[in-house]
């Protein structure tokens, strides 16, 4: 395995031997996506740390939760955006593609959430994450005032919040790190909507090419 | 025709009738591409100003230049970058999927060229760039310095400047007039590398679904 | 029960029936700290978010590590300095201050870590979580490289932007909710160095005044 | 002919032997204002360059517009102290000047558009102008409704779109060659309105002292 | 006496010979403070800065004012927090819990003033302040007009934005010069509201311990 | 006498009866210049506010000290280029222009300092000046340092920091007053070099026109 395929630059350790529950973690991403998403395998050089990682995301995005798991990934990727992790723009620009069924909302949010014509309460929602993500310290009850406004309750703030938070962390640590995205991402829900199935799924990618080819058709071009 | 359809939210004015430059470029705009970009559509109301635009763009991304093609969209997408722009991001985000043909490269440029791991004298190239787009009144001899040493001439430094230049115009104009891509960039050069043909190119593509019908679908799902 | 005293302004939920861990981890805090922190009372309104919130911070902020504890509340601090976090300037400087033993460090770190006189070392590693608070999205290979010089190893680098990256995530959650910080942290270790006993320690304090007396006095003072 | 009098830092190449077009543009240059403006001796090293940036700064200063041409000039000045723009500052501060008849106005563009108690047309105009420099990612409809508001079509708009766009361009092209403005400039329409003809126009001015002289006196008044 | 002893780490000379009128001030301080303030001894190598210095405070902070003393404070620690200055953080941070008898509203303002449920009139008047602070060019007349709209004659917004103007005046003297705040401040009005007098005061405070004890204990926690 | 020709905006009260000091330094500014800076007018509402403006700024600038009065000039104006105060580059720009003997170079100051191609010491002189205006909470020795390597002793580092902070305390007032600066200041020294006296001074000049014609003739162009 060469260095390129090391899903971060750090060297933070050798990957733990996993305790179960991880283990059983890991073993239902290989065969819901068909592959373990690079974030984890970064935190796998300690059991702890990816557990508490694996609850706290797990918990944001696929719990209970007056936000839809589209707006969340959307806050996500919004975050993102601000930050300029291309780690989370990749892996979760997949998400909304793929929640969304529509690969155009994917790059929308990638790009700049003010372009999408959003609906007024989905328009708020990012307006706030945005905010908080640019200037924590400037935050008001006029800002909580506006989401309310918009249709959300407290509980839904906390979660917007919650969201938009964890990704001011994680960018951080993707760029801390250098970490990698599994090269499937990119390749996830490119179609024309049109030709899509209504129920749109990421379907198990062969291996794509070592980078190393990559590299050398790359270089070919751009001289 | 829709709203949703037009080239821009902007009401400049009801397209003029072609001189025959302007007409002729057009022309090779559907040969070529398969569609005529809707930033010239949105310049397409005054037959002056589009023509300004088309020489000013096609020498600067087409033209001799000491950069190669890639390069020049390497830097019209990492300006874009910062400044957030949908339109630029989308449609020059596709030419260099395109013109690396390779799709994880593209996505690079859109995300954070520092991510990349690219050769000294193209991160050289960016850094640069970027500096003029976010801190224009600090730029010194040392960045012009830093440029030489990379191994770009005088003339070369003009290029890069030129074209981060230029992107920080139309990135300018796309978010003032709110240009919207055509949809057909969204789905150019996303194939993996490995199946990809050694000259990769634009496929003509048939018209893609209405945006009504998109809408309606993304409404249920984010419900 | 005053609005005042509420540990947060948003009204997520009434407190959960906490689950046997959580429920233990609070009699620990009352036990320990006389008080259970705010920020945990604020997460208590759901089990789960609370239990992952608990997990995450007690691995970084006492689990094994290259950085000292002091090490990791400093970078905790100087990163809620940048955002102006009130609940995390508050809580964290008091760790400062208890476990550097000396009140005018904690200030340093709340004002300005740039003012300490520190040792290369920590000026290093506070350096980076600064430009990693600020600047996520520049951080390079050079930066990294910066804290090797300064003798970390890539382990103790993760760990470095993992407490940065937490507080970045904290001091946002604390805006968004407007949480209040416990009152005693205002108090704990504010005594010269030379009349404390080598070990200092929070002491419980007793109940202090009702906001609502503190109120009236500042009123007639600013009168 | 010495360094100081190139007019710019960037050595692009010789000046290409001029197209008909391009020749009759510096002769009237120079009938009109008795020099060749720095900014397209610095374009003249190629023809295609320099035809297209004529073009588009012909049309976009001179030609027809709902905005007066002071009024363009004022977004080119306003837009160029944002990036603080040392060739544009001077070229255009004159023209200002010279457009309003009255050097104070032009010194108020450089300086602040904000001190200088606009009617509230240029007042909403200048604004979006220095909002679209600043953070053109965050333009909205509201921006672009806050121009209808004020008065302006939707084709003004563009205009003024256009016109910001522009100098966000020349801006850091003069920037990154470091072009030095005629020296003419500095000395045109300075007189006291009182004492200018009712049609102020700029007068040829004789060869101005060389630097080298001014290098010296300065030198000396500096010590 | 050490360097770290020093009021400053610049070396702009020795102390002059105090004129009548400055020395009277010193003595002062001690008598009413127990020291004199760190500024003052490093504006002492001259007598005219150090007496213009005086005069400016002592007329901003204790002259006739529509602002009480506290909100003047408020104003000066408001101000220092934008600029993380850590001199007059101390100092002022001091001043303030001294004034509104109440070490916890010193924290809020030195942390972020918007955490602290302020009346509207103290809102607005840091709002003023820190706009002035962070974006003195932005500043129009209905800024003003808004201080207005909360009760402040024109009379009371000079006052603001003298205050906010002479500590973005000091706070940039101590960051240039590297000012350290005498020890006493920390150690100023830290006890529990209930448990003060009514009317606090600071009290003389005998010489702390030295720097180089509390370095050296620092080191052995840190470790 | 018009609102228009108020020294500022802000009602800050009544002229004072001047007390003698300050009444002799206004006559002298009426003998010297021709008239009595806005600046001073302003703040002649209160003697004790007058006289600390006036003790401060005439060491600042006059004094002693190891920087010319040219350079401390230069310094005021970079610094209010940064703040865009419409005041002070104003006067000050008016007061390099006739110190330097030269127009051109106080365009240059009020324009961007780094395109003016200035000797190493004056570079990093108002590199300092310029990083402790936008940044002083990043102020590090090592910035001192670079000034002690360019040649300046501890006393001249004092002197820079002293009038940058300077002017970020009058920029502030002058925004927040809305200073209008004196015509008069707008036609000083503006003439070529060549035909300028070697002793370049300020004339007395006589009344200008109203700004009720100036602003009839403007409408009428601006059309």
């Amino acid at each position: 395995m060469t260095v390129k395929n090391k899903p971060m630059a750090l060297d933070a350790g050798p990957p733990a031997k996993l305790d179960a529950d991880n283990q059983a973690y890991f073993a239902k991403c290989r065969e819901k996506l068909g592959f373990v998403p690079n974030v984890l395998a970064a935190y796998a050089f300690d059991n702890a740390k990816l557990r508490a990682f694996i609850l706290m995301a797990d918990d944001l995005m696929l719990g209970d939760s007056g936000l839809s798991k589209l707006e969340r990934e959307m806050i996500a990727v919004a975050v993102s955006s601000v930050n300029h992790c291309h780690y989370c723009l990749t892996s979760h620009g997949a998400a909304v593609r793929q929640r969304a069924g529509d690969p155009e909302h994917g790059e929308l949010m990638v790009h700049n959430y003010r372009a999408a014509n959003l609906p007024p309460r989905q328009k708020a929602m990012l307006d706030f994450a945005v905010q908080l993500t640019e200037h924590p310290d400037k935050i008001e009850e006029a800002d909580r005032q506006a989401l309310r406004k918009a249709g959300f309750t407290d509980r839904d703030i906390w979660d917007i919040a919650a969201v938009a938070a964890f990704y001011n962390m994680t960018n951080r640590m993707a760029a801390a790190a250098d970490m990698r995205p599994n090269r499937e991402y990119h390749y996830t829900v490119r179609q024309h909507m049109d030709v899509m199935s209504e129920s749109p799924r990421v379907l198990p990618i062969k291996a794509p090419p070592t980078n190393r080819a990559a590299a050398r058709r790359r270089r070919g071009k751009a001289g």
